[in-house]
C-alpha cells in the first residue's frame, strides 16, 4: 500500500524508528533495524518535522500504534518535500502560538487537527442546511456581488474601480435576492460572501463572511421565514452530529440539537425584559451587543433555549425594504444564538406604494433606488427570508474565541494576506 | 386550497372565464357564471397580465386545462399586487424583447419558463458535481476573495478600496486553493465568484461568474485532476438529466452524458492537428478562440466527443505556479467542450526550489510573492486541480446564445444594475 503525509514525529528508540504521518489519516510507519533495509533507516536519518513523504509498505495489525488510524511497515520511502528545520509555528502546537501568529502562518496553523476540525464540521453544517433547503423546494442560486449602488447606509460598503465607473461590493445579497423573487423564483437561497468595510477590532466581526441566504414567496408573515430558518439550523447541526462526532469531541464541544419552534420575543417587550434585567434602552431605541447577550440569558433561563428570535424592531431603526406590523414596529426578525446576532430576516414590504412611502419616511433618495423599487410594479408577491452568517454561526457553535478561526483565511482591516 | 402566482393570462369567454397562474406551478383557475360567485368575477375585471392574485377554491378533474399542472374552481380570489397595464418586457414572449432589454428588465424576464429552466439545470449541474466530490472525500472550503495582491498578470483585476489600503478580487481562487492543500488539507472544492476586468463586449465572457474549483493534493500528475474533472462534469450532468427532463425539453436541448474518460490532446501535436486543419500557430505560441473551436471539430471527429482536454501547454504562455514537464512544456490543462475552453487546471510546481526558479525565469518580484511561496518551505506535497467556469459550461451544454443567460444579474463593462 501507498501512503503519504506531513512528518509530524519522528521517535527513535534504538532498534526502532516511529514515524508519525499527518495526511487524511494519521499513520505509523513502523521501522526495525534488521526488518526493514538500512537504507530507509539512512534516508529518514534527520527527517524534519513537517517534510512531506512517500511510504510503500503494509499493513500490519500488531496495534503497537495507539493513536493512529493505521501501522505500516515500510518496503520505501521517499521524501518529496523537506521541510526547513525552523518552522515559524508548530503544527503540533508544543510551542502554542500567540494568534496573530497563528493567523500570519495560517496555512501552518491550518494542519492542527483541532483547527482542521472547524472547518470540516462547518462544512457538514452547511451541507446539511442545503440539502433540507432543496428537499424543501428552494433553489440553490447565485446573485451578484458587485452592485451599482450602494444599497444601505453606504457607511461600511467596500467600493471597487469598476472600469471608468465605481460599485460597490454587496453587504448582503437581500435585494437582489428579492428582485430573484420579482423574478418568480419562488424559493430560493443564496451561499456566498459579503462584505462589510468595519473597521473595529473586534472577535465578532471579518471584513469578509458568508451567509446562507433564503428568500422565500407566498408567505403568511416573518413567522414562516423563522419556521424555516430553525428548519436550517437544525438540518446543519444535525448533519454535524451525523458527520463530525470526532471533530467535536477534539474540540470539546457537546452539541445539542435545539427544539423547535425556537422561543421569540417582540418588542417592545424587550425593553421590559432589558429592564428587568437592569438594562434601560429607550422606547424606540435598538438594541445593542449587551442586549444580545441578556436576551440569551433570558432565554435560557425562560425557555431552556440557546435560541431566541427577537421580532418586531422598531421601523426607524431598520432598513426602508422591511414591512411595518404597524406604524412603529417591524416585521424585522433577528436571530441570538448564544448571545451572539446569527441572523437578520423578516418579511419584506412588497406594495410598491407602501414601499415608495417608506423610502420618503427614510429620507431616501427615490431615483437612486429606482432600479431596485421600479420592479415593483409588475406584480409582486409577499415574501421574505433571512441571511445567516455561517462563520459568525460556527464561532458560536464550536464556542471559538475569535469568528476569525472559523475562516481559513479571515479578512480584517489589518488582513488581507496570506 | 390555496393557490397564488402570477397572472399570465386571462381568457373571457362569455359565461367561462379561464385565469392562468404562473408560480410553483401552472395553475388554470376557471370561473363559469352561476357556479361561482359574481363577487369573483367583479373582482378579476380588468386584471391585468403579472399581478399577483391568491386563490381560495377546489381542484377539479375535469382536465379542462390543456397545459396546466392543476386546474382550480375558485370560492375566493385576492388580488395582492396589482401589475401595471403597460409591461417594458413581456414575460410571455408574445412580444420578443431584444437581450440589452432583456437584461434591463431581467426580473421580468427572469419570469419566462424558458429562462427559469436554465437556472433549474444549473441548480441541479452544481449539486450533482458536489455530492460527487462530497462523496469522493473532497471537503467544501471557502477562500477569500479579496486578496492583498494581484496574483498573476494583474492586467485584468479589480481594484479595490479596503481601508486606507488597495487590495484586489480574486480572478481564480488559485492561489489560496494551493495554500489550503499545504495547511495540510487533502482534498477540497471551493464554490464560488471569481472576477475579471475584461473590457471586452464578447458573448463569452463576464465581470463576474462562478466557478467550481478542485484542488487535491498526492496526486501522480496532472492525469488525476483531469480523471477527477471529467467524473465532476458527469455526476453534474447526470443529476441534470436525473432531475431535469421538463426544463431541458422546453429549452430544446438533448442532453448525453459523455463517455470518459475525455479524450486528451497534447503540445506540440496540438500545432500539427490545427495545420493539418488550416490554421498555423507559431511552435511555442499560445492557442486561440479559433483553436478552440477547431479542437473541438477534432474531437468530434476524430472521438465523436464534444470534450477534449489539451495537455502540455507552452510553460512560456502559462503563469509561475504551473509545473513543467520538461524545459518547454508544462503539465497544464484545458478543458474544451463544444468549442469553449470551460477549464484551466493541471499540476502545481510544489518544489520551493523550482518554483522560485520559475518565477525567476518570469521575471517576477520575488518579494511580493514571498506571501504564497514562503510557505512552500515547510512541506508542499504534490498537487493539482482545475478550476471550472459554472456558466461558461452551462453556456455551452444548453446551446444559449450568450453567457450572461447562465447569470441571474450578469455584470460586464455596462451592467452593474439591477
Amino acid at each position: 500500500m501507498r501512503v503519504a503525509g506531513w512528518v509530524s514525529e519522528v521517535r527513535d528508540l534504538g532498534k526502532l524508528r516511529f514515524i508519525v504521518l499527518r495526511g487524511e489519516r494519521k499513520v505509523q510507519i513502523t521501522m526495525k533495524r534488521g526488518e526493514v533495509s538500512d537504507d530507509l533507516f539512512s534516508a529518514t536519518e534527520d527527517l524534519p518535522q513537517e517534510s512531506v513523504i512517500e511510504v510503500i509498505g503494509f499493513e500490519t495489525d500488531r496495534k503497537i500504534a495507539r493513536s493512529a488510524d493505521l501501522e505500516v511497515i515500510p518496503k520505501e520511502i521517499r521524501v518529496i518535500s523537506r521541510a526547513e528545520k525552523k518552522l515559524p509555528l508548530d503544527p503540533n502546537w508544543k510551542v502554542q502560538a500567540l494568534f496573530p501568529t497563528r493567523m500570519k502562518y495560517r496555512p501552518l496553523d491550518l494542519r492542527r487537527p483541532e483547527v482542521q476540525a472547524v472547518f470540516k464540521i462547518e462544512a457538514s453544517f452547511i451541507k446539511g442546511a442545503m440539502d433540507w433547503l432543496d428537499e424543501n423546494g428552494f433553489l440553490m442560486v447565485f446573485t451578484p456581488s458587485i452592485i451599482g449602488a450602494a444599497s444601505e447606509s453606504g457607511a461600511e460598503v467596500f467600493e471597487v474601480k469598476y472600469f471608468d465607473k465605481k460599485a460597490y461590493l454587496r453587504q448582503d445579497p437581500q435585494l437582489h435576492r428579492q428582485l430573484t423573487i420579482l423574478g418568480g423564483f419562488t424559493r430560493i437561497y443564496d451561499i456566498g460572501p459579503n462584505w462589510r468595510a468595519d473597521p473595529s477590532h473586534t472577535t465578532r466581526h471579518m471584513s469578509e463572511f458568508r451567509s446562507i441566504a433564503v428568500e422565500m414567496a407566498f408567505i403568511s408573515d416573518e413567522e414562516d421565514t423563522m419556521r424555516v430558518e430553525e428548519q436550517v439550523i437544525v438540518a446543519g447541526m444535525r448533519r454535524v452530529q451525523e458527520e463530525r462526532q470526532k471533530e467535536l469531541e477534539l474540540l470539546g464541544v457537546q452539541l445539542e440539537i435545539p427544539r423547535t419552534p425556537f422561543p421569540e420575543i417582540r418588542f417592545p417587550q424587550v425593553y421590559e425584559v432589558l429592564e428587568g434585567m437592569g438594562k434601560r434602552i429607550e422606547y424606540g431605541g435598538d438594541y445593542d451587543t449587551e442586549s444580545e447577550e441578556l436576551l440569551w440569558r433570558y432565554a435560557r433561563e425562560k425557555y431552556n433555549s440557546d435560541f431566541i428570535f427577537v421580532n418586531r424592531f422598531p421601523f426607524a431603526v431598520k432598513p426602508f425594504y422591511v414591512m411595518k406590523a404597524d406604524d412603529t414596529w417591524a416585521r424585522s426578525v433577528d436571530l441570538i444564538y448564544k448571545g451572539e446576532e446569527v441572523s437578520s430576516g423578516g418579511q419584506r414590504e412588497h406594495r410598491y406604494d407602501v414601499l415608495m412611502r417608506q423610502i420618503e419616511e427614510k429620507k431616501l433618495d427615490k431615483q437612486s433606488l429606482e432600479w431596485f423599487t421600479s420592479f415593483f410594479r409588475y406584480g409582486a408577491p409577499p415574501h421574505g427570508g433571512f441571511a445567516l452568517g455561517v462563520e459568525r454561526f460556527i464561532y458560536r457553535m464550536l464556542n471559538l474565541q475569535n469568528i476569525r478561526e472559523a475562516a481559513l483565511f479571515p479578512r480584517d482591516i489589518e488582513r488581507v494576506l496570506p
